[in-house]
């Protein structure tokens, strides 16, 4: 009996639907709709229609930086001031703003290798020249960058310094100090995306960017992980005298400012204690599910297959022998009922193709773990 | 005792702050607190998390489009398809999205003139070239737009074919062919703002451009004048053809999709009435404030003033005599504790200076009548 005989006949309690590992997205089931009622609800009663009418501030709604800022201050450990603080559809929104007002068409932006898909992609869309820095395991490369610097002027730097999309790796204290030198040096800017700063499950976390207090970066934040994307609610951290250039946006433009409704929403759940509540158990769930998978991984995996395991986040990136692209090994991934992401998405020179990408936040346990063994099937197949 | 003197004196009930009849918005005394509050719960009840979770189509959430188009054929009593209908964060928005999309830096496109000053910055901060048509009584005059077809090829043609944002003159049924057949002969795109479609007060209104059901028709559409700015959500409605081209939009490629939680709740609006019965009373409020503000200029403005009488929307257009500069007349309103928006902002050439703009939504009928009565001692004070 072939191993994809054998894979098809495993029964799935949760029906016919392929487990995709790949997915990096909060599980529907344990989105906080309870906890938005009670914000919503609250909201409305205070009788201020000021959220519904169009927002005054391009930077967003005042009390919900204020409110925001507290948060921050409460989880990061390190000074937040609500006048650094503005409010965006998203940190992807944030890093398209960015992209638009700090950068031209034809300039070029550094980015770490491998990085998140779809920066790459709003790159593109904007017609700015990729150049990718290489990363170990303590982030980016520094020596490499320097290097890079010489003959390279780039707009900005963009990097994922804590709980690495897709790698899990978090940059050093060391390495964020030599980065905010070599951008003042270089005058180039820092676009430091940290949507998993608020989501560690093991040990201490470096300060956020942001807290370096400095011109040069620009920190990106966002409810999507901690609360839910469908709000489109998130913020940049960074001088308030780049403010004036990130609100030239149609879309800030058009309403005064994002999304004042749902700020005013969020503002609710922040100051009901329901955010620092849901964080907490989410939290405990991904940390739950992210030692689950490991422990499944170490058993099922093919000892040619190694990961460095994630402190935070949402994600682990797979290496395998050199001899597999992860491209082919998807094909036939279907029939094992699985997914994932394979190296390739990673990079614009579309390198790692040893690599994948999978998840443990959007499925439960039992899930995973049948998920993961079927991948470990599929690589023992494979591999034999 | 100078006027200015005079109108120190007259005491304001609501307190020392000026009345600015320029203000364009929604009272914030109306805005549906309470109807969303209604919405959200019903939402949140449903134990549906969809709306928190990423969204899964570019063009908005399928439901809400639903939903839309069935209110939508209620008040238009035209044909509306839900596949016609892509979500924006509002229709300067969706202005934003089309000029970015469907024009290019340094391409040409035609406006009223006057017309709508967001959307002149808008297309200013797009680099676009624009070129002003002439408007009479019934509306873009299109024997001056087929004159300017001869040396012109715009991109596009924004035009605010109802309840016109300053003007409040409605465009004739047979201009509106004229436009499409231009529009297909000379290959371009029209783009009709029409967010007053549905505050029609007196009489009937011809069916929106969107039901000309051309692929060179772009009808923009929002809920910020029907239910509340501050939700950031509004409509295209247009060809499905074009849809992948309005996608390639950061915010939109962000999230996979404008704004789900708040689509969810304003669906949840339109589902249960909410969204007709405050439409319908909104539109009886307006009705009767602009009938009241016609009724009190008649009585104070000199005979040397004239204004259409608007039949919907939001605004009225003041021709003052030649010899007065609005922006002259502007600085002595303050001492009159009044504000419009002069004239020269409708326009990139800065004409209208013996015009004036201003509105009936933004205060009540006792509010309206103090400010009207302070435009007219101040206009009698000018021309005397």
């Amino acid at each position: 009996m072939s191993d994809i005989a054998l894979s098809k006949s495993k029964s799935q309690p949760w029906g016919s639907e392929p487990i995709d590992l790949g997915i990096g997205r909060p599980d529907f089931r344990l989105l906080p709709l309870a906890e938005l009622q009670q914000a919503a609800a609250h909201r409305c009663s205070l009788a201020d229609t000021t959220c519904l009418q169009y927002a005054s501030e391009a930077s967003g709604s005042p009390s919900l930086r204020g409110h925001l800022a507290d948060f921050l201050i409460r989880h990061y450990g390190s000074v937040v001031r609500p006048e650094r603080l503005f409010i965006t559809a998203g940190a992807s929104h944030g890093l398209d703003l960015i992209s638009g007002r700090f950068a031209q068409p034809g300039d070029t932006v550094f980015v770490e290798a491998p990085t998140y898909f779809l920066a790459l992609k709003l790159f593109q869309a904007r017609n700015l020249r990729i150049v990718s820095v290489p990363t170990d395991a303590e982030g980016v490369d520094v020596v490499a960058l320097e290097h890079l610097l010489e003959v390279e002027k780039p707009a900005f730097l963009y990097t994922i310094p804590i709980h690495h999309n897709p790698t899990s790796v978090t940059l050093s204290v060391a390495r964020r100090r030599k980065l905010v030198e070599l951008a003042e040096k270089h005058e180039f800017f820092i676009v430091a995306d940290e949507v998993y700063q608020l989501l560690n499950y093991e040990g201490e976390t470096p300060i956020p960017f942001a807290a370096l207090d400095n011109s040069r970066v620009f920190s990106l934040g966002s409810f999507s992980k901690i609360l839910g994307p469908g709000l489109r609610l998130g913020w940049i951290e960074t001088e308030p005298e780049h403010f004036s250039i990130l609100s030239q946006c149609g879309v800030i433009q058009s309403g005064g400012g994002i999304n004042p409704f749902t700020s005013a929403i969020v503002e609710s759940a922040i100051t009901l204690g329901l955010q620092d509540a849901y964080l907490a158990r989410i939290r405990e769930v991904y940390r739950h599910r992210c030692a689950h998978m490991i422990q499944v991984l170490d058993d099922v995996l093919p000892r040619t297959v190694s990961f460095t395991k994630p402190k935070g986040g949402f994600f682990l990136w797979l290496k395998l022998p050199q001899s597999i692209n992860s491209n082919d090994l998807l094909t036939e991934a279907h029939a094992f009922k699985i997914g994932f992401r394979p190296g390739t998405l990673f990079s614009p020179e579309k390198d790692f193709t040893n690599f994948l990408r999978i998840s443990f936040t959007y499925y439960n346990e039992t899930e995973l773990e049948w998920g993961c063994k079927q991948l470990g099937h599929l690589l023992a197949s494979h591999l034999r």
